[in-house]
């Protein structure tokens, strides 16, 4: 670790600036970035240089919704710690946020346990964690308190599935006032589930089994009718709110009503929500489940109204609720009934493609595709400076990104641990080219490099909005 | 009834027109019209005559939201059908429509021939019920159908009091299809009592138990929030909605946001909103306790937007939510707790005078008064023409009104069956003089002349504003 | 004059109220109305008795806005005061109320008693006059008061045609506060005409010069642009403000929000908005030209804003802007430049028509269309309940009109003085058959008796909704 | 200039970051950033080290409003570039952008020449220029084009003074067409000019000459409505817009509605509006004219939803207007006609040190200060990352900032040309301790080094927003 490494000639893009600079890492750690040709730079000497001319040098991306090895339906994720973060490497992604889950019954520290057990010695980059509150209690009240000591400071609800992960309006409200008290973010599955499961009951018994009625039955209204719940409790509860996974276009109108009055809601959205629709969900023989995902794909008007909240900043993050199901096997538990398709879609290796993409697209610029892929999500849960940037001080967690290369994405060539892609033979242009974790190489020009249990537990501070 | 009254020479308003206009009726209905002076009308002679001149000829008020005899928390309203519509005919309210209660595993029949019962061959004026839904499920829903046939149109909801009146989103949605297909109109008691019950607990457990409490626990934002959760899962459901006792300004933001869409949309307020504040609930002594109800008294400062969406029509109807509960021996069972205060005040009496005073006051036009106090709530309701207006056709439901004379509200003086009046000491300028129900006089001249039994029940078609 | 006429059997639809009653008319107005059947209209005689059975009883349509004899471009309207009276009486109108004109330099007592002139001795119908400034100056200002006096109470001021009508925010805000303190209403017409005379030359210096440039040049965002800032002048002033022949979506919104503060905001809209579009101004051979008109014709997404506007009180009041222009002669003036064709559309023959096929094709209601036709322009303007409904009391202006009978409009059949009909060939269900002013029969079960002369000049009150 | 300096021990705070951090200096540029105590950091030499430890290290400020030497009201601003420079650096500000003035009947040209010849040579910092277009015609539409070639891309119009600055809405228009072509920014002054001036002419009619009607006359709602106006021509244009000296609320929500539906408007509010208010402009003995500016200051209420803007980013930029004009002499010339004080504040020296008040005030961050006055100002009118941030490449324009030293501010110490301060008295925390531009020291530990001619005038590139 002591190794001193430089990385030449690349242009440095961060969430604030593109600079012609060269950046020199000391000790797993950026020590120093100086101009391009300054004399300052001229007189670096490194064990190890890189040359980065012709590149971008961008911070590692933060994916900050993750479900590896996630038990759902009776089944799980089919991507595990090891398979899982080693296709985020593939894919330019240095720091995975996962969701540790509290059963119900159990203790908050039970499930923690159990996510850390998962992880530990199986990680090609770090790692961090929030907790999912599947019962709000007195008892978990109190814990919320001691993980936000140990670095877990944030904690999601859910409004939908009732039985499984729902929380009432009262839970909700109490965890919120929690939270407001020990600095915790709350983060919100918002749909109205109980609505919603009307809807799908009356829609199996009309015999629409097929996955596109998953789509139909998630209705617009009931995820814009949540949002607009969920801020106006966390008004009540004096708290923060990040509303995970947004996909309608009028719950984005209400998260940017929200923010218009200054209030401190934050919204994520997916490379799912931009990219595919519910075109994708009508795919014939039952390939549709393969994007049956909790918020559902949108019809594809909505997609305009997510990039423009991208830029306007009332959407701040896009992760990817990496949650990979086969579709051989696992997707097909719900052949004949839409609601037992397990929810989920891999994509934890396209995010940062697809949203340099987008900047060829011309929808978001160089340095927001940063920001929303490595900076904000860093801000949001407590990592920044140390991921999501590159600065004097941060972790080197640094990507160098072939912005010409040009690549098709395939199941045959991805390194995620699923048998089908989501976005099957989309062209990228743009790809990663070497991965740096902590100023190891993980990836290297194309090779994998790295090594299960380089990746460590990160602590977080609490969210830097605030 | 075959007698034939002509009512001479008064200002016949109506929410359409003022008219100098001399009006007949015969067999108990308005039989024609005629200008004042008219060959038509000189031609006309009777069995009687009243003189009208100098007064106001309105029709006689529709109050759309009664709750007599309505048993609550261990107590029961202190007012029956008999001394209820008694003080009802006395303020101008020849039309109560009241609240019949299907209880937790009855059948919505059973609840409904109970309020039958309740009121049969004890009214003074006539009477209709609304079904207030406890338990929606299956056999309910089926019920509502039934209902709707033999003229019990609406069907009260709460988003509050759980364990008691409460249900879910989905019950909600249920019963707003339902109602979808059958032509019955969902009211709403919009707060979200799953978060209100935890802010009770947690202000009961800091000692706050005074009146006042009840106010502020009732937060003007989980008003807001319920309004737009019951607008959405009314569009969601392909129905419209009737928001009952609005106070917040938030939730006539809401409303009037639904309506600029073109939702078929509608909301109440009561007099108790317009006229009082959470001042009152600050009355030392336990006061308090005789203006605690529920949605809650607001400071003062949203009695402005009340009054502007009355006249913007963003509200519609102005009811009493009439449900009296003594003092003595009965608000006082929340003494150290405002929580097992019985939420109620008196007003039937009290409405049609407010309302005029609010015309003196600049806040309303003479016509608008008698369309948000007759005509619009009986349209509303299925009951116009037949009720809330003065045309060739309708009943003969008319008041003779004193614009000029002035009198002092007093439990002192109002024939309501409780020991307090909630607007003790004001000064209204304006009083009923005499009151006809289909050409029968109730009160003559400021004596009562009705009887128990007069009034009958009047099934009513659906709603007319859709 | 002294007849007395008995309308039977009929079905009585006013703003608000569909009665079943007759109608007794005594020397030219109301005397009253009686439930069909009652004792009362029984014992009824009259010298004239008209068989309405089978059809509607409603008051004369209320045009609030036509130009007969304008001088506009160097032409002027095809139809004068005779013509255009006696087709409006055709479409079942009685009262129209149209624009004098005051010159530049000249007085507006000189620009009015133009107008009475023209029209004295020609009408068949009555009518009202609006007062155009088209120079505003403390002159004019002080003269707008004595126009008040003598019943002229609404004037009505331009944003667009710099150097012709033009006046420029200062005289706009001179001009309401003048109507601020006399009562009078301004009427707007809010283009941002200074903006759009750019755009009109760029687009001719590009050779876009067939009339469809006359839609494209005149945009949506500067009508919208205008109704706001005439908004917030009328604020500023503390005046109400009538924006006339509203035809976008966004303007609509404008007045919504206004609206939705309580301010005395009010729209109206016109047949050609509602029922043509953007699709007409493109006909080919320079057809499009008969369809040019300020505000333009809009794209058809446009149309649903306006009809929701009608049914959410949004937009009060549907005139028809009647300026026609024969397309031989008249239109053509404009071939090779849009520019130079005459702004206006005919249409006061076919208004009660257009709107009564709005309510078959469940755009309105009965009694939505009576009031948007007939109540509202005449309370808006000053001459209810003179005009525009049927009470004791009213002027016996009153149309039998038959709701199953079919028509094709056409300009063979029509009767308004013009070449063309704006709505050549559609089929409408419903029409005028008999048509009474003050009593008098002007169309007789579709035989015009009436005669030149017969109708009279108005004198108006003020605004009725202040 | 080839001397290097080295900043050691402070904590560098960008608009992105806040880094502990040496900064290198090499020939006038930051060469390099390296964490205090790297081996990197540990290895530089320079000529002249400072020892920043305790401090912050800024960027240096960028005011991008200021008007030195104005002529206006037949006087002039009372800074020189030399003295409002100097006084600037003292200030820590190191860049400011100026307006250059077309005449009336003048080139463009003439008028930037005549600036060029004012500023050459004399300043202590860097300057740029925007240039104000008093007569948009077809001939100062196309040297636009040649202005933005040589940096000066910025061009500002008036919708108030009318027959001084002010712009029709055509010629704004063409002008706005003309910016969307070749990059440049439109910069507005919004203020309805036409209507204020009628009722400045009312106000001194009725003998209301003191300055506090200043305020009265030049209404909210016609700062809002002009505002309004502006953006919705930029969306006819299709061009960027950037409005100055945003004062109201209203102003503020109608930028918000824009920029919520993703429109490239701007909007800059100043240190006069966020800290001073109405109440000034009431002073006794005509001290209220040293208040006087336009956009005017506004009752108190509005400074909560001015930051609120600031921190929503609904607002860009703190910019001064600096424009003063001193008390004796200049403000005097309107004692006993409010409309003839000339319109202006001094501020160039006061603008960082309020804003880091503002910090500790809890209105905004650290970063977010930097932002609003250095990075956001820099990036909004091209010169960044040369100005407006830290980062290797960038000019060394640095401010040593003691974050815990006390001052008052007072026209006894301040540095500007103009006999009052309008912060008289106002104790402030933090204070420039050391300033330098492009590596030279100007201000070294609060004494003044600089020179007159230090500064040059700075080419800028388009908005870097867009």
């Amino acid at each position: 670790m002591s190794i001193r490494t430089l990385i030449r000639g690349g242009l440095v893009i961060t969430a604030a600036d593109e600079l012609h600079a060269d950046v020199l890492i000391e000790d797993g750690r950026v020590a120093a970035l100086a101009a391009h040709g300054s004399a300052a730079a001229e007189a670096w000497t490194a064990d190890r240089t890189i040359d980065a001319s012709g590149k971008y040098v961008i911070p590692g991306g933060v994916d900050a919704h993750t479900h590896m090895e996630l038990p759902f339906g009776g089944t799980a994720a089919s991507d595990t710690f090891e398979t899982g973060t080693r296709a985020a490497a593939w894919g330019g992604t240095t720091t995975i946020v996962d969701f540790a889950v509290q059963s119900m019954g159990q203790a908050l520290r039970q499930g923690l346990d159990t996510w850390y057990d998962k992880a530990d010695g199986k990680c090609s980059v770090d790692y961090a964690f929030h907790m999912i509150l599947s019962d709000v209690n007195e008892g978990t009240l109190k814990e919320m308190d001691h993980l936000v000591g140990e670095g877990v400071t944030s904690f999601k609800l859910f409004m939908a599935y009732p039985g499984v992960f729902y929380s009432d309006d009262g839970q909700i409200l109490r965890a919120m006032q929690r939270a407001s008290g020990n600095g915790g973010l709350i983060m919100m599955h918002a749909e109205n589930g109980i609505a919603i499961d009307v809807l799908v009951e009356q829609a199996l018994a009309r015999g629409e089994t097929d996955p596109r009625h998953h789509g139909e039955v998630r209705k617009v209204l009931l995820e814009a009718e949540a949002t607009h719940r969920a801020i106006q409790l966390a008004r009540v509860a004096g708290s923060p709110l990040y509303v995970v996974h947004v996909s309608a276009e009028e719950a984005v109108a209400e998260l940017a009503a929200a923010r218009d009055k200054g209030l401190p809601v934050f919204g994520e959205t997916c490379p799912q929500y931009l990219f595919l629709s519910t075109d994708n969900l009508e795919e014939p023989d039952f390939q549709g489940a393969k994007y049956v995902c909790s918020t559902p794909l949108r019809p594809k008007e909505h997609q305009a109204a997510l990039w423009r909240g991208l830029r306007t900043n009332d959407l701040q993050v896009v992760s990817t609720d990496h949650c990979p199901f086969c579709f051989r096997g696992q997707k097909e538990l719900g052949r004949g009934d839409f609601s037992k398709i397990p929810n989920g879609l891999p994509g934890v290796e396209n995010r940062m493609d697809l949203l340099h993409q987008a900047v060829l697209d011309g929808h978001i610029s160089r340095r927001r595709w940063i920001e929303i892929a490595c900076a904000s999500p860093a801000r949001m849960f407590g990592l920044y400076p140390q991921k999501g940037t590159i600065a004097p001080g941060s972790d080197a967690d640094i990507v160098l990104y072939d912005p010409h290369a040009e690549q098709v994405i395939s199941a045959e060539t991805h390194h995620m641990n699923v048998d089908y892609s989501a976005y099957e033979g989309k062209r990228i242009t743009g790809r990663v080219d070497t991965v740096l974790s902590r100023g190891e190489l993980v990836i290297d020009r194309r090779e994998y490099t790295g090594r299960a249990g380089h990746g460590v537990f990160v602590p977080r501070s609490t969210c830097q909005y605030l």
